[in-house]
């Protein structure tokens, strides 16, 4: 039985269906009537961005903490400033709908010349890029509107990657028939014989390893694995450790978490725990430069038991369509689990911190002892890829917090947008970023619309005069690495438009103790200025930078 | 004969021979090296800018007025962000050398997983992406460099259009053999007999035409053909037109300018004059919606002699291989021209405009009788896509002034950072940008990069509270169309670190009058905010929207 829709009611009904109550983006004149439509009904609540790009940020932050996320943008010029924000999710796997408001069909028959095209009579080039970075991609004609969205969509859904639709401006509000059934948005159904050998396989490592581990990666999270391997870890009583790419999807306050794995990077006992393990469960783990402290990652293959997505491996040999959900379910009914999954005890409020040295300059070796503790159970932390993201690796975050952080596309600038994301999706809990001036610098604006939503961040900015990572790897004094120093505690005075704030500026200890004790009574915008040294590193940088240099480049300065 | 260089040396060198002294990019750890050596001997300033699309949208604007421009991105993240800005380089023909500093070859060759790619163990998507927006394309190594970079270098030359080099971080600093002789930068050599079959056409047609004519568009100033083509003008003593895409190339002050040719939407005598010409020399010229109110154009193909830069096309028939530099030298040697192109007598100042309602508001109807005479000849005037640009049509600008519009590709954010670029490229000329609030938001940070360079702008910002070219189209009230008010007195503030500064808001006529004046002797950063209401619009942009209304979705709202 099928329904009768316009094209753009549709897209609306099928994106709710999806869990999506936000779109991001920017107007243009090819998708005015579009929006129209999406947000015809009150489904989608409009964010409309500052920029397509930081849009496309925001929307990926937002599709981390809800499941998937809506990006609306104008043909050509919206679509390729977006590029870089879906190249990220496609590479982190994040389901972000990007929905391109596109010339009419007339015109594209026609191959006219148009502004926003290359002047070539098509707009074949932009489908060409997109579908370097997308997981399916369609141009939407009213003969297969309804089942190009739902492939589209279903594509995003199961493989958390992005997806593209090009919609013709001229036929959005065509009726169709589409299907009156509702998206099939359940997870791979798998194969139940090789579900039954994947799992007796690895079950069988299990119960012959001496010293069993569970590694967690990124996916686990993207796939809606968090509660069935918390539930697995008690079951089992195994030590778990995280790649960076994976933290908080096992609290890292549980008594059974042994910190980062990162090869010779690793904090705490993780590479004890990982590297020494007999029966290494690895779930959605993927290994790269970033989180293997540059391919330090020492695990033998022989102790690897890789859950993936879509597939196990196992002694050398691969179940394919098996998914993760399956295993994990299964494997906590074999091990004879109580059903339930119990997270950490609330760790208690942490007693202020005593200044040891109140006068005393900050530095990354003194500051996150501070910062520490003004983190709380349940807060969402954004970190910026750099020093922020490489300094916060040295701490515990809280029982129950969340961690957003970009770490194999790396895109400096995309965490203050996806911060913006991730606050619409989870308006309840507090958020707290930390991102360097140099990133800052790049998608700035977009603390406007935080303002636009009535949001309340915490935002520390480390002021370190410039690309403090970069200078760790060349030119720790090249002119290439600073900025010009800006008015960080004025910025967010240009934006407000009479929103209440909070602003301060921190160079010592002392003085950052009175802005955390501001920030913890400020129920409002609050933005802390961090002054560091330019050439202050987090505790092992040095080093990092090196090691890059000798990478990349056959060597560094020194 | 060869010389031994480096081939981040080599690349600088080939950079130079193309009169390029700037760089503009974004450092990543794949290009320091690279920035190193071709930042070593000052012959390339480094213009270190905010972000990737910001730096690409730079090097355009001053590769229009210098000829070519360097960007150097890092690879993944930098490209893509600076994708949409090579994309319009590459629709209105701007010769940018996008330069990325990607993995070093060993890990390219290994398929190693890192970060900034996404995850495929492969960069070719980027390339990809890349080569439908550019000319020529080439990853760089030892056994290629040379020839790749002359390749790309003169392609981009030649053709004015961007080029892509990926240059591996690990070979920067490795010796090669090169060529001693200088880039081959000559224009294409006509053929000889070819260019006397064309020019014969064109002259016989032109001495038999009653109504000769000339219509000039951008690729005019790209080929660098205003001298020639002003000197045809005097020596054949006939009416010029330009596209909006061309202005400024022939004076707009000049006793035989007609006016910018828009189909219905023309001023001046343009359209008396293009479409009743029996012989209308079209010079560089593309037809496209925007230039030709919405496909209105109306020119018979008989009377078009069509002069490109490769080819000429006259009575049907196609001369190709014909450079039009040459085909605009033979004519004016064949009409007898005294050589010697005669620009338009320097128009006197205006006399200061005496208000007539001092204290009424501004609208779009008044505005451009007081901005027009603030332009001074020799300016650079930009103006930014919308209802900037729109109302700029309507009047003739000073006499030797140039004018920045990105008119085909029309990427709101474009004009602020090309003024940046522009002012690096000509720095004794006094540049004048047109913006509106949407469009400085996209890209506002590069204001500090303004400041960062000591540059001096002067810049009208229009207040009028969203997209109001996107209000005539679809949406007068609709809250995507909408934007955050922004406090944009206080907006240079945050980044001038010092700098002197001028900022007025100006909502009257008189108080306009007044910001006039302090501009005017103000030799310093100027940031004049114009208060207009939202619907308020320019001269016949309530047709224009619903005529792209009635094209794009099959009518308006009204």
């Amino acid at each position: 039985m099928g329904i009768r829709s316009t094209i753009g009611g549709y897209l609306r009904t099928r994106l709710s269906e999806c869990g999506i109550d936000a779109a991001f983006g920017v107007p243009g004149d090819f998708n005015l009537v579009l929006l129209e439509r999406l947000l015809e009904n009150d489904d989608l609540c409009w964010v409309g961005n500052c920029n397509e790009l930081n849009a496309a940020y925001a929307a990926d932050g937002y599709a981390r903490m809800k499941g998937a996320a809506a990006l609306v943008i104008t043909y050509g010029v919206g679509d390729l400033s977006a590029l870089n924000g879906i190249a990220g999710a496609f590479a982190e796997h994040v389901p972000v709908i990007c929905i391109s408001g596109v010339p009419p069909l007339h015109a594209i028959r026609q191959r006219m010349m148009l502004h926003h095209t290359s002047g070539a009579g098509n707009i074949e080039d932009v489908m060409g890029c997109m579908a370097q970075f997308t997981a399916a991609q369609a141009r939407i004609t009213p003969a297969n509107a309804a089942r190009e969205i739902d492939r589209l969509l279903e594509t995003a859904m199961r493989e958390k990657r992005p997806v593209y639709l090009q919609v013709p401006c001229d036929i959005v509000n065509l009726e169709i028939e589409a299907p009156s059934a509702p998206l099939n948005l359940a997870p791979l159904q798998s194969d139940r014989k090789q579900l039954e050998r994947a799992v007796g396989a690895v079950a069988e490592r299990l119960e012959n390893a001496r010293r069993p581990a569970i590694l967690i990666d990124g996916d686990a999270h993207r796939f809606g694995l968090r509660p069935l391997i918390c539930e697995l870890g008690q079951t089992l009583g195994v030590p778990f450790a995280a790649l960076a790419s994976g933290r908080t999807i096992f609290d890292e306050q549980h008594p059974l978490y042994r910190g980062i794995y990162a090869g010779v990077a690793s904090t705490g006992q993780a590479a004890e725990t990982v590297e020494q393990s007999d029966c290494l469960l690895a779930i959605g783990v993927r290994f790269f430069d970033i989180t293997t402290g540059l391919h330090t990652h020492n695990i033998d293959d022989e102790n690897l038991v890789a859950i993936d997505p879509f597939s196990v491996s196992v002694d050398g040999k691969t179940f394919e369509g098996v998914g993760a959900a399956d295993v994990l379910r299964e494997l906590n009914l074999h091990f004879g689990s109580k059903g339930k999954s119990t997270a950490a005890a609330e760790v208690a409020m942490q007693a202020p911190l005593s200044i040891a040295e109140p006068q005393a300059s900050l530095s990354y070796e003194s500051l996150w002892q501070q910062l520490e503790r003004f983190l709380e159970p349940g807060d969402v932390v954004i970190a910026e890829s750099g020093t922020s993201s490489a300094s916060i690796g040295g701490i515990r975050l809280p029982a129950g917090s969340a961690f957003i952080h970009q770490t194999l596309w790396a895109s400096i600038g995309y965490a203050l947008p996806a911060m913006l994301g991730s606050m619409l999706a989870q308006p309840a809990r507090r958020h707290v970023l930390f991102i360097g001036d140099g990133s800052v610098q790049m998608t700035a604006q977009e603390l406007s619309t935080m303002f636009r939503c009535g949001l309340k961040p915490v935002i520390f900015v480390i002021n370190n005069a410039g690309y403090t990572i970069e200078r760790a790897i060349y030119g720790r004094e090249a002119v290439y690495n600073d900025i010009q120093s800006w008015d960080y505690r004025a910025l967010p005075e240009v934006f407000r438009d009479g929103s209440p704030l909070l602003t301060v500026r921190a160079a010592t200890q002392s003085e950052l103790q009175v802005a955390l004790e501001a920030a913890q009574r400020a129920d409002r915008f609050t933005l802390i200025e961090v002054m560091l040294e330019k050439t202050d590193m987090p505790k092992g940088m040095v080093n990092f930078g090196k090691r890059v240099a000798e990478f990349n480049f056959g060597g560094g300065e020194q």
